[in-house]
């Protein structure tokens, strides 16, 4: 990794990641081919909050937030700032101080790998914040790192200008190029689940709406009887 | 681990299973001789619910929900689903439409030792989930499995038609032949912790109540004044 | 560890943990000099509670709350129970009874590197619980330990008497002879959070504010335009 | 849980258990239809070794080993003591004097969820241990348990008397009911690898001896050279 | 992810990726500015052993091993097959057959992030494995994946074709077109370190070689005697 | 924690912990009355190791190994070095370098809580590490700690000078002041456990031994012969 701050850099179309966005994450992760999904390891501070927005990303050192502040200057209206560490770190890089200049700045919320501190003032501010830990360890601002270089969280991919959309399911990335593309896949999903809801509601069966009838008997599923189940002594 | 569903289950009586829930998990752990408790992994995704049925099992391979879906067919009023899968996952392979589908036909909860996701969804409809994880990683319908079989999580038995209870301190299992008698237990021990409230309200200390200045005194606990407690240097 | 029960240890003067406990975890830990933080791993039960009082401490064997009941002896109007185990464990060692002993005895709350059960009728009381883990995994009480030695806890020293602040984001500790000291670093950071906070709302960045451009420079940072960067292929 | 030590157990013929434990874990987990492996979690202390026999089972409060000593009484010539916590646990609950009292009634190794120490003078004795931990944190000897009772790790059910299979893979089990048939298929496995390995060896691919092609075509997996795959930007 | 098996990948030069697998993971990791390391999660399955190749990788669903057996056949002489999952498991899904047929292709070693199994075999057959697991669980082969599509490991990139390193540190990635640059620094770092190596020995401080009293000053830390230094009570 | 090398540390009598260590780590804790031991977490690299010294302690900064460096000038002939970070952290601080100038000094190993690199040089040194982690990933040297002050591990204090003992069990500690009393524990658990092993040998059984029927038939745990032990259905 150079120690760069790459500026300028393009991002999705704000109004597309909006629409993106209102699909909530489990529908943009599955219209993504099932790809895009940072892991059930982080998690919202508190449950309720959905929001989505452009990536500009930091790479810090464990126990150190510098690049942090250095990626608050190239945020702008619409991003959310996504922050991993060079090797893993539950520490508290990320406070209320740092929400508020995110907030002036227009940002939408934060996605770390890492910790975050004060969050009853996060949530009385109504900043969205996922992340691995909450954590009140204080961090050094001594040490470089990297701003609007590409990530990898949990083997997803994520460049800055990506868009991210995140609720209570976790967070989910789309890379800038695919945003249409995963909008079309997504309203088609969602028509076909507004159909399947209904039929569920009226009783249909997954196992015949799905044909999945065909599969457990192809598979060699056997329909037993409990009288004629010998559970093994 | 044989490819089966096993249909036709005896459960415990639902209005012993209702009567067995209102006193919740601890208390019914406790009244069941300290077991059936499914371990601290399993939480709800949101606090404040307590629930309780009759257990129908389904045995999933890790990425892949086809069992789920062959397990609903055989819930009916007043069940609980519940989930394992061979080797552990925490892919979401339970969302709002199965949810939707468990409900229409009077299932009351969801219990997974694997991941789960719609949580705003699946709060906003008030189905009680009990999970491991919250994971929108999508999952397949590929892989046999099984329904209805006995399972094992965190060490205890859970057969299909076992009673089962969860509320926030987790989710316990009371073997289908012995409700009535964890009912009893649970009467008796709840009639004796009124008792005990009452007293350590009135400033009785569990010392005396429970009789354990002998056993501190047996095992040789000694009562040392701060000035005459020296700390190891 | 001697298995003792040491009695009337000093505590520090609760007018002046009061006045700490309002600062919160992160600063009083800052105002520390990033010391006495219990660690990610011990969480509140319920989002929303701050606390604050002088430490009682308990050492249990795992799966044992004898020496809860001993320690529950030892505690005075203010204090706050800390326990620990000689080896790890999530057994729910505590619930709605001891809260209620405690209570009667004007305890504020509870912090344990163990688990806790009951936390539906804990929250109902509004007791602030901090802990490792939720388990409704019963405990017997049969082994001896010790009240009021000093305990370690994520490394850092509790002693009997010292402050104990507590909110969402976790649990801190302060020498019962630094309060005061922790109180004026407390209100000196307070201040001057204040003053930044007001300049980052205006758009200041920390980048200017903190002095953070010359650290960059220092460190080699390199400021590249997004075209001009070229990722490894 | 019952408290109670159950005498008398049959067993299975351990001639046909000798035989069983020749094929390794690996296979015999497969000839029993990919049941009975007690997961990744329980690891030989020593790499190297490789045993079996017929199961003794002990249920121990976390932190005391009161019913290892109860079990050893239960134990003869060609059993395997196979130890569980009622709550997860990694004090070192066993040692080199509890391997010496083992081997002195023809025992032929431990399995254990818990802890172990003495790990030199274990090896030194050639005495096999299969363990989740290794911790010189003592035990007490206070709490009851069972003895002989089934018990369930990673969700794989074992009852006294059923084969025990461990080597460098971990550990299976295979119930005393199963073990003619599972000889019978690891037999048969064992033959069709052989034929397989020298098919390998000679360079045929596993895609076309077990027929692989047709499953990639029929699930969509395309083939594309590398100068046509255009990887996202 | 396009579920897709990418032919025909350029890869490093096989002989500069031999020189650079001289130098060991560690010294490979810093040269390449501190990148590319897999994590301390991966590790080998016997200490001893080091090899290096060139990539070849491949993605499966969890509990599947399909596409292993897709990548096999992309194998060549001084590859080393890279395996991740889509989601975390711990599955056995590489063994003894699946060794001798990548050994009778000239691969040098496997990489996974799950699990693997006969270990007994494959260290008999001296074949170099670094995994997150040992686990005799099955898998089956069912689920469509990739081969030869960029994966992420601890948030390193590893594209097909690319340098692996590893040995009893773990694994280290170097991009293919970085091999020369980083062989260059990895030289020079090595004559760096027989200087220091010489100069330590000799009785040198690394406070004095690495100029590090400057910034211990700088950074304001205190010498103090030990009879000055006073703990805090 | 303040900013401070401390010098000129008292030690224990280096003869006295030899004997010390001559007992290993399991007798040792017990001797100590099962205090002073690391936990399970803090493992020897190699098996088969023992050693034992005088603590030379260092607090370093997540990924950042200057303490070391600065604790290195602190040791003397019969130290052990024992790193410790104030939040968890697994990088490589530690390598076969830092080894040479320990080894210069007469320090005869490694203790620490965070990760080391270089393993197979430091085995080809055949210089001891207990660690928990093993990690290629570098740290820097910029970020102030603490050189011989007190510090926990595993809820242990270790204060400079402390005795370390470790092995293949682990790693255990003895303050300074205690080491006589602990050698004298230490031989007299000795002698006992030599009596004890004849007699276990002899076939004498540990339930009579140590007096445990008593026990058992106090707590209630009944004999049940397997035919009259029903198992709940």
């Amino acid at each position: 990794m150079r120690n760069v701050v790459v500026t300028g850099c393009p991002r999705a179309d704000l109004a597309a990641v909006d629409e993106l966005t209102s699909f909530g994450v489990a529908t943009v992760h599955e219209a993504s081919g099932r790809t895009g999904y940072l892991g059930p390891g982080i998690r919202p501070v508190y449950l309720g909050s959905r929001t989505g927005g452009t990536a500009v990303t930091a790479v810090c050192w464990p126990g150190d937030n510098l690049m942090i502040h250095a990626a608050v200057e190239q945020c702008q209206d619409g991003d959310i700032l996504v922050v991993t560490t060079t090797s893993p770190s539950t520490d508290g890089s990320f406070g209320e101080l740092l929400a508020t200049s995110l907030r002036q700045r227009g940002v939408r919320g934060l996605v770390t790998t890492g910790g975050v501190r004060d969050v009853t003032e996060l949530n009385a501010m109504g900043f969205p914040v996922f992340c691995a830990a909450v954590s009140a360890q204080g961090t050094v601002k001594a040490t470089p790192g990297a701003v609007n270089v590409p990530v990898s969280i949990n083997g997803q991919r994520i460049r800055p200008g990506d868009a991210i959309v995140a609720d209570d399911d976790g967070v989910t990335v789309v890379a800038r190029t695919e945003v249409a593309a995963v909008i079309a896949a997504a309203r088609a999903r969602e028509e076909n689940e507004d159909a399947t809801r209904a039929a569920l509601r009226a009783g249909e069966l997954g196992l015949d709406r799905y044909g999945l009838r065909k599969i457990l008997a192809e598979q060699g599923v056997e329909y037993l009887d409990f009288g004629s189940y010998q559970e093994q002594p």
